[in-house]
This record gives C-alpha cells, structure tokens and sequence, in this order.
C-alpha cells in the first residue's frame, strides 16, 4: 500500500503544476480529479516517472494518504469546493487537513473553515498566486483557517513555496479562519491596481509622448533597474519587444477590453463593507469595467473632441517624473490595501502579521518586487505601523514624489489621458495629509435637510449639535 | 367603527411627519408604534385635533383600516422591518397591502416581496426621499413590489408626493420587487456624489481662490440661478450666511468628519457586482470615510508639505470654470447612475421608465434640480438611449464644459487640493470617449503570466488567442 505524503484534487492546469512542484520537492503525490480521464492523460504524460499516484475515486485517493491526511483541493472556486469538501468528509477521518487552495470568497471560507471543524476536521483556505509558473516552481502560498493545523501542514506548504534569497519562504500562517483567503483577495486587488497604473504610464507614453514600443520598452528596462524593479514592470519590458507576424508590435493587435474574475470587485466589496477608503483599487476595477464597454466607448467617441495635445517640452524630465509618479501611487495603492486589511483584521479577530504579509508577496507572486522588501522592513521596523505612508523611508519617497505626481496627473487632465489610478492616488494623498477636508460643509448640509447634527471644531468628539439653518 | 384611509407604522420624525402630510391631503390615519408612550405624545401635540387615530395594538390598528388595508412601515432598516411585517401578517387578510417606506436594502425588499407575496398579501417597498421637510409636505416616492398592487396605492401615494408645476407627482410605479429601493438607494448614491462635488467646489473657492464666505455664498447664489439651479446649491449658498454667536461664519466651526448610513456603499457594492463603472460615487462615498479618519489626516499632514499655491490669474474666469466643470462632473455622476440602473434592470427583470424616475427625483427630494428636468426631457425623447452623455443636449453640454473641467482639475493636482469626484469624472469621460484604451497591455499581461487569452482586434470579438510571450 502506498503512503503518500498528500493528496491533490484537480488537475486543470494550477493543479497539476502544483502536483508537479510537490514532487520535486521530494513529497510523493496522489492525484484525483472528478473526470479520471484527465488523471490517466496526465499520468500518461507530464506527471509520468515520477512519484505521483493516481486514484479513481475518493475513497482509495483518501486511504493513500499518510495520517494526519492532507488534501490540498485545486477546483473551481464556488459550489464545486463545497461538493469536494462533502466527499472528503465522506473519506477522511478526524484530524485530516483539508486544504483548499482555490481563489475562493474569504466569506466561503469562513464558512467551511467552522462547518469542517464541526466534523472535527481541520480545515485551511490558502491564497496562492503566481500564475502557472508560479504554481509549478514556487507559488506564493497565503494560508489561514484552523490554527492547530498550521504546524501540520507548515512543512509541505513552505516546502513548495517561492523563496526569495536571504529571507525564506513566501508562505507563513495569515491567521484564523478566512484570513488567507482576505489577504490573497487583498492581493488580486492590488494587482489589479498594479497593472493599471502601468497601463496609465503606458498610455501617457505612447499617445502623448509619442515613443516608439522599443523606447518604451527601453524605458519599462531601466525602470526595473531602480525602485519600480518588479514581474510586472519586467514582463511588461518584455511584452513592448514582442512583435506580431507582420513585424508590428503584437500589444497593438490586442483587444483593448479587460476581463476579470471578480476578486477586484470582491476587494472593492470588503473596502465598502469596512469604510476603508480603497480609492485606487476601485478606479483600477472600473477601469477594467469601462474598457470592456468597447462597442460603447467607440460610439461615444464620436461625439466628442479630443483636446489638442501639448507635449512636455523636456521627454526626458517628464519620463523621470513618470517614474516617480508611478512609484507615489503605487506607494498609495499598497497602503490603502494595508489599511483594509488592518480594518478587516480589527472586524474578524485576526492577529495579521503585516510585514509577514510582505515577505509572503516579495516572491512568487505576480506583484512580487523589490518594493515589497521595503515594506517587509517598514513592518519589522515598526509592527504597529498605523499607516505605510507614514514609514520614515516612505513618507520621504512620497514627499520626493508628489511634485512628479502633480505634474503628471495635471497634464494627462489637460491632454485627454485617462488616468483615474493616478488621479486617484492623487486625489487620495492630499485628502491624507488634509488637516482640514470640506467634510464640514457635507455635515452641514446633512444637518440642514435632515437634522443628522454636527460634532464641533472646539467641542470634544461625541458631543453633538443641531442649528436650524433656515431662520 | 372609525374605518382610516390608510395606518402608518413606527412614529419616529419621518413617520410623524408623513402622518401629518397624509392628513393634510384630506386621509383619515391610524397610527402606531411599538412604544405605545410615543403615540399617546404623538396625538397630545402635532397630532391632535386631526383626522389621526392612534392605536396600541396591531389588531385593532389593522382592524381600523378600510380595505384593501394600507399599513405603511416607517421603521430603521433591518430587522425592525421584519418583525413588524410578520406582526401585520398576523393581523392583515389576504389582499391587503403592506409599505415599507424605510432606506431598507434593494435585496431584502426582494426577498420580503417574495415572502409576503407568498402569504396572499400585496408588498410595496418604496423609497422615500427628502428629509423631514419633504415626509411633511411631500417627498419623492419611488415605489416597487407587487405590480398588481399599484393601483390600490397609487392614489393615496400620488397624493402626499411632492409635485413638479406642470409635470404632476413625483411617484410613479418603478417595477417588481426590489426597483423602487434600488432606485432610492441610486438616488442616495447620487446624492452623496453630488454633495462632494459642491465640497470640492468650495474648497477650491476657498483654499486656492481665498474667497470670503459672503463671496462664496454670492457664487453659489449665482450658480443656483443658472444651469446648477438645485436644492443643494441653494441650502449651500444659505449655509455660507449663517454665523456662529461670535459671528464667524457657523460652517468653520463644523468638524469635517463626514457621517454615512451606508446607502453610499451600498450602491458602490451594486456597481461593483453589476461591473458598472460608478467611478464618481465610489469616490465620494471613500471621500466621507477618509474625512472620517480626521486624527489619522492630523497626524499624517505633519508628514508632508503641502505644494506652493499658485491662484489662478482671472479669478472670475476661473469660477466660471468651476461652475462649467461642476455641470460636467454631475453630468457624468447621473449618467453612471443611470447606467447602473439599466444594468440593474436587466439582471432583475425590471422595466424602468428612466424619464418617469428623473421626474420623481425633479421634485421633494435632496437632489431636486432644474437639470433632472433635462434628463427627462432626454428619455422622453428617446426611451432607448444608452447613455445619457450621448443626449445630444448633454453631449454638447460635456463638449462645451470639458475644458473648463480640465483646467479645474489641473489646478487641484498642481495647487494640493483633493478633488476625488472631480478628477474622477473626468478619468471616466476620457475613458468613455477613448475609442482605443490601454486595456491591451493589461490583457498581454494576463495572457503572459496566466494564459488568460486575449482577443484581437483584426479578428471576430468571440475569437481567443494566446501567446508564448517568453519564447
């Protein structure tokens, strides 16, 4: 009878490479996947010669395993992890570790984190990212859900996590229950932010700046030399040097209509839900939704004017502010996603670990950077840190910054670029660093039409006042 | 036997008030509230002498109602609803018809309309806007649920609304279910835009242009005059004329930490899981959490310093501008409300009349304004139109202020001043009128790291293709 070290469940893509990584890693493997088929293809093919079983029903994919049994579910998110998870609870015995590594809604995860413990199973939701590659050489693993499982499955997941050199692996313990699955959430959003900023600069580039796809593609290169050194940066490099058939930039030939998958908008949801200002995520989501309207941005496109373009007398000075800029609102972006989650973390009962947090998205994940490594320290430095803006080695950067990001975002306003992650960003520092906000007047007003009442400048807080304003 | 016209429950400000306005239009009202303490003060003062019966029982509240019974709720959202509706149906007969007028949320009115439909009985949720002035002498109602139910109601509703001279009530049946407080709720979403817009208009009149509180009050009369002509402006034009007891202007005494019950966020939600660009009111909605975090903003202003200003060298000019760009940005505010309601209305079956709900918002309610007239006038025209942007009214309107709104936003990134909603806007017009966004680069970097696939535009939309980026 074969003891295998774990069980994986699913073979699409994620998790046959993850299969793939666990083996390498020297553990040994059973596989299921609801359509065996699949499990012989892959057996027959990629996962052949190599220490990877394959079982056609649940059962004996369940007797395979080495106690504490661990499953690790690589399914669509939704309804299809709670039906694995029924047939799992049919399989397993007490103290097994269901791990579901999908990109599930943290809420879900909640959920069945309780519902398995109340069956007395353990249960872990694990973010992972990194895409394909990721999945095979080294993911960046964000697990949370039940805390006495942690060291039972800690060896397996750090095993097969990306590393980053000098620091360890990106994956430790996020905390109870849901809080994996958040902060994996967290990180789509930024991603999401992440890219649409580089699309913003992109834009500025190409249509007022008028630069060639290689000298953009020169530009994104020296730009992943210095402090915006990131995969997106790098790949983006890349994407400029690829040419279509005809010799013409390939990036040119693409639809410009974004999909998504709804961990945006789920990012966007929980900032909502929490009251957290996450004002450059939100831009970047409805930014994907407005560039999926194409029919309609082309109809409307006739009827107005573009403004005359006037471009910076200085290329080379506004380039650099280009830079700047994008490093102030990326800077923004990542605060903003640090404060939800601190918001999140005070709701749920969570004690996160912001600077772990760091190092877990430092590697193998799609916004891994140089940048993370400064946040790691800021944390280390600092774990009560109440905002990232206001790190000692940050808020310079931003003071550096934001004349870079003023001029930018003042003459993508004048010349007709979108740019509504910048301005965002923008819009979001100065409300920041604002002693004083306009708010005064909305309470006012609230207090005119609808008697809401008013807190004073020179009362204590929680003290409050009605006028009546009409007489 | 006193047979009333129809019983309003829960007799908080807004029910009082709506009581009275019924009674005014000439309806017998029977009146109750769980703390039977308050209906005895009730009719002890506004209510006495009146055609107002007050009662300290479901039952015999229920059993003074002419049939078809009419009991409207005006009880706090949530659970209260509930709990007073399964009281009702244990006291209304079949055919009756229950109205819950509170700010409840779209989803729960679906699922109460369901439920209520189920136990032989009729259901309104209506939205009901204006503050207490309008519950008194006539709000905006924007009622949905029971289709069948309608013209029992209509007449009792149309005649305590707020009316338009020459346009008639503002009530009108909005659709099944949960319409009518989806339609509140983007009433409410647009509200919060519209008053951050005037916020910003204001701060900028005051903290870049330096103006006085009376000049400030003169510009927002002026504006109230012309195309701007609304509510809003007017109570804001009064606002900067009232004083403190030492005479200082009351409105800088007012802590500028902005309240929210949730309405905000949760058309922001509606947008998001709808993937409706509603960049604007998302905006404005983060804008009152951040001035909220007043003690953060105190503590972060230490950090940085604030950009030299430069003011504009034509004041005048430049307020002429700020009236131009606050047209556009609301232009564009309304139109991203519109359009979620139009995707709003095709995941739930819902026929709206988007002129008929521009009326009902024309009068009675917060966002009362001459230019909910044009909106009108632009569905009337055409019923079909995709966005109101592309009314050739507007259209020129946008075309002719989107200068002005250039400049303005120009001068806030250069000068330090937030405009959130503003700049916004104004991403969202850019993007909207872009044939080509640079949403190309973000599908090449989806394909890239995660073989997301893309489309091309020398192909059929429906046509997928991936490329091997690295090779």
């Amino acid at each position: 009878m074969i003891q295998c070290d774990i069980g994986l469940i699913g073979l699409a893509v994620m998790g046959e490479n993850l299969a793939l990584n666990m083996e390498s890693k020297g553990l040994s493997v059973a596989v299921y996947n609801r359509t065996a088929s699949k499990t012989d293809a892959f057996l027959a093919t990629r996962g052949a010669g190599k220490r990877i079983a394959g079982f056609k029903d649940i059962a004996s994919f369940a007797a395979a395993l080495s106690t504490p049994r661990k499953a690790f579910i690589m399914v669509k998110a939704g309804q299809a992890v709670d039906e694995t998870i029924e047939a799992l609870l049919g399989a397993l015995e007490k103290g097994d570790v269901i791990i579901d590594g999908g990109n599930s809604n943290y809420r879900d995860t909640i959920r069945r984190t309780a519902y398995v413990e109340s069956k007395g199973l353990h249960f872990i939701g694990t973010g992972v990212s990194g895409g394909e590659e990721g999945a095979l050489k080294g993911p960046s693993l964000m697990p949370g859900g039940t805390a006495v499982a942690w060291p039972l499955v800690k060896g397996v997941l750090q095993k097969i996590a990306a590393r980053v050199p000098g620091e360890g692996p990106c994956c430790e313990w996020v905390g109870e229950n849901g809080a994996g699955h958040f902060v994996k959430m967290v990180h789509n959003g930024i991603e999401y932010g992440d890219m649409q900023l580089i699309c913003e600069a992109y834009q500025i580039m190409k249509d007022l700046l008028a630069l060639s796809h290689r000298e953009m593609g020169d530009v994104f290169g020296a730009w992943n030399k210095g402090k915006l050194d990131s995969y997106l940066i790098e790949i983006t490099r890349n994407i400029m040097g690829v040419a279509d058939a005809d010799g013409a930039p390939l990036v040119e030939k693409i639809l410009d209509a974004a999909g998504q998958k709804g961990t945006g908008a789920w990012t966007g949801i929980a900032a909502l839900d929490a009251g957290v200002p996450l004002t450059l995520i939100g831009e970047a989501v409805f930014a994907r939704c407005l560039s999926a309207a194409k029919e309609e941005r082309v109809r409307a496109s006739k009827h107005f004017t573009a403004p005359q373009k006037t471009p910076p007398a200085d290329k080379k000075a506004f380039i650099a502010d280009l830079e700047d800029a994008l490093y102030a609102a990326k800077l923004i972006s990542y605060a903003q996603g640090f404060l939800l989650m601190r918001e999140a973390a005070a709701g749920h009962a969570w004690k996160l670990n912001y600077g772990g947090i760091a190092l877990m998205w430092r590697g193998g994940c799609i916004i891994r950077s140089a940048f993370l490594g400064k946040i790691k320290d800021a944390f280390v430095k600092n774990p009560r840190l109440e905002n990232l803006l206001l790190d000692p080695y940050f808020a310079q950067a931003l003071e550096d910054g934001q004349g870079a990001l003023r001029r930018v975002v003042a003459a993508a306003a004048l010349n007709g670029i979108p740019v509504p992650a910048l301005a965002s960003a923008l819009s979001y520092f100065d409300g920041c660093r604002s002693e004083r906000l306009p708010a005064n007047l909305l309470q006012a007003q609230r207090d005119y039409f609808g008697a809401h009442t008013y807190e004073r400048t020179d009362k204590p807080r929680g003290e409050f006042f009605h006028s009546d304003w009409t007489s």
